[in-house]
């Protein structure tokens, strides 16, 4: 083992924790925390995260995506890892939910910093904004504009609570909006060796398996559509008789009752597969307890790591709501479907981050990601890519998750160990 | 057929045209008419009726519950026939939806003002307030509130628009607050000789069968819930499989779906019986696409003519939500149960207009009325009651209801005759 290879040391852990809490003080909304994609909450952490750096004689910059870079006073010349993760939550959310990424990167660089130039591994903290599709209704906002492959129509798109499009969200924030619509890079890619990501695991299989820390094989891909409008005939609840009622909720009900029982089928046919409808409403402008519902609006969404499973899921929903729709005289009206590639971590990067775990003696196995992160954009684009998961409790987008910071700094360790090995 | 039962003269068709439109125009929302109870656009409407009443030298008072009550100018002596309905309508609604029957009962007192004080039948017509449960989750406040059987428990429901309790509402309106809490009538009952409403068919039965006008038997009775919670666990919508969800909306399509086929088969075994769920929404302070969604509250109700009938499929919701909760893992929590009784029409008042009917010329049949009216009210305190449906396409509770002036000007001279019968 190298110098450069020398466990952090525990002050770091101090940082963290402080850096934490003063982020998620400032970003608390009374039930959790909010951070909004290109919008407030997000801007506010960047900013405190650039203040502590500069402070620290790190250097920090904007890219032209808006999203925070740090490096080392004087970059190591070659190609750079990127350490990277996101800062926005969904509404109501927990702190730890892509923070935590960028948290790992600037104790690495701190401790990095610390060392002769000539074992400075070259190590660039990348801090994304627009990874939560919560917002415009679309994830990975900002790293598929740093690659380029966010779309014309993408830009369109609006925010849920301010109905601002995101074009004028992120034209607010100086982003480089004729770049991003000409499909152009805001990076440059050649200059990319590895695009790592810390980030807490969002579902409870590690706490179920006792792993402190895993390296993640891939990422579930999904299909999604923000708003399905289920449209029946409003009418009085008392007085329009079972056969004449086009009635959207129950319409709706039946829907989501037979894919879940589709659902069931294929999962125990051991498909890779989980389904949520996470946004049900009847029309709050006009419903009534007493008026039958003349319209849902509802989401979808289905996730698999397998491709084909996505698009026969799919299939299997539209032919449902067309059934519906005959024997019930409802319509389904579609918003654009979204659609996300399942990814796949580089085999190298895979072996190193298990390999650390090992030298660190921690039981752990290779894991899937069930959630979507930024890896899988930087995976798809051809930059071998590598994730460390963390395990959390109470699962997450809500504000009970619960990392134990211990773990937390085991995946630093990890994460930096694989970086030098 | 003595000279009061002459039919009304074509010239009051035109005053009710008038003034359907001018309230119609006053309480406009841009998508209906909103006339909220104990609110704005009800007391609008009201305001109207009583400024072209007084115009038209008729004699205009509120009562202690701040309804309308228009009289001859010399009322005759002796108990009096209530001519009355309703002035709110559920938001976005229609116009005619209570509106018509105090507009016929004007009608009648404009043709009766100009008959010889010997041939005057004593005839109120009363504008009543808050009969739409749409604003307070209750209905009928205002007839129940003048027949003593409003309680203090109702008095504390908030309007979903302010969140104003009933109470203060009401208070703003110079109610006397403490004798409905005493549950003391606001009228002399025993000055009342009947209660006669006409009223919009809310239903397609009229229209399926080419009746202009019928008269009502009865009113089906109801249970209601404003708002049951079902409580189940967020969690991210990659991450959580199947077998840990506690997915709400899932629970409550599962219920609805099992609910929508009971109704299907009891009815098929002869149950009257409608069910509906107008209100069915996760938390929008928090719901997202990639959120599994952990929170749906929903309204329930139930309408019958018959009161077993009621109970029954009631205690079926109740063991379907034990189930549910079991099986899923969430848990659902009730508001207060609402039991409005189902009413009977007078066999004599059902009769009289019957027979009008038939005086008219008119191809008709008795009816039963799905939707709920103040007339139930009226008659479930003992006061003989009689109801006139009017036909009228596209339901109610919207506002594409639409009555035909002519089948309306039929109603009112039918009411005219059976009052003077």
């Amino acid at each position: 083992m190298t110098s450069s290879n020398v466990l952090l040391k525990p002050p770091l852990l101090e940082v963290a924790a402080q850096l934490f809490k003063q982020i998620r003080e400032a970003t608390d909304d009374g039930v959790g925390v909010t951070r909004e994609s290109y919008g407030r909450g997000e801007t506010i952490a960047l900013n405190l995260l650039a203040d502590f750096a500069t402070q620290q004689g790190l250097l920090c910059r904007f890219d032209q995506g808006a999203n925070l870079i740090i490096t080392l006073p004087e970059q190591p010349v070659g190609q750079h890892i990127i350490i990277g993760s996101h800062l926005d939550s969904v509404p109501q959310g927990g702190n730890f939910d892509g923070l935590a990424g960028v948290v790992a990167g600037i104790l690495i660089l701190l401790h990095i910093k610390a060392l002769p130039p000539s074992q400075q591994k070259p190590v660039q903290v990348l801090a994304l904004r627009g990874e939560e599709s919560a917002w415009f209704g679309k994830a990975y906002m900002g790293s598929l504009a740093l690659l380029g492959k966010l779309t014309a129509e993408d830009l369109n798109l609006k925010a849920r609570d301010t109905g601002q499009p995101l074009r004028e969200a992120m034209t607010a924030l100086n982003i480089s909006i004729d770049k991003i619509e000409q499909g152009e890079p805001l990076i440059e890619l050649a200059n990319v060796a590895a695009y790592l990501e810390l980030h807490i695991e969002q579902g409870p299989i590690m706490v179920a398996r006792k792993w402190p820390i895993a390296s993640v094989s891939g990422i579930r891909g999904n299909i999604r559509h923000n708003r399905i409008t289920c449209k029946g005939e409003t009418g009085h609840s008392g007085a329009v008789p079972r056969w004449m009622r086009k009635d959207a909720v129950l319409a709706c009900a039946e829907l989501l009752s037979h894919l879940d029982e589709h659902w069931r089928v294929l999962q125990q046919m051991g498909m890779d597969l989980v389904m949520t409808c996470g946004i049900f409403s009847t029309n709050s402008a006009s419903h009534a307890l007493s008026v039958i519902p003349g319209e849902v609006q509802f989401s979808f969404e289905v996730r698999s790591q397998d491709t084909a499973t996505l698009e026969q899921f799919y299939q299997l929903m539209k032919s449902e709501c067309q059934d519906i729709s005959r024997s019930r005289g409802v319509e389904f009206v579609f918003d654009r479907k979204l659609y996300t590639a399942p990814a796949l971590m580089s085999e190298d990067w895979v072996n190193k981050i298990s390999m650390a775990c090992e030298q660190l003696d921690i039981k752990t196995e290779i894991v899937a990601s069930g959630a979507g992160h930024d890896a899988a954009v930087f995976a798809n684009a051809g930059i071998p890519s590598g994730m460390i998961f963390i395990r959390n409790e109470h699962g997450s987008h809500n504000p009970h998750e619960a990392m134990d910071l211990k773990d937390f700094f085991l995946g630093v360790q990890a994460l930096h160990i694989a970086i030098h090995s």
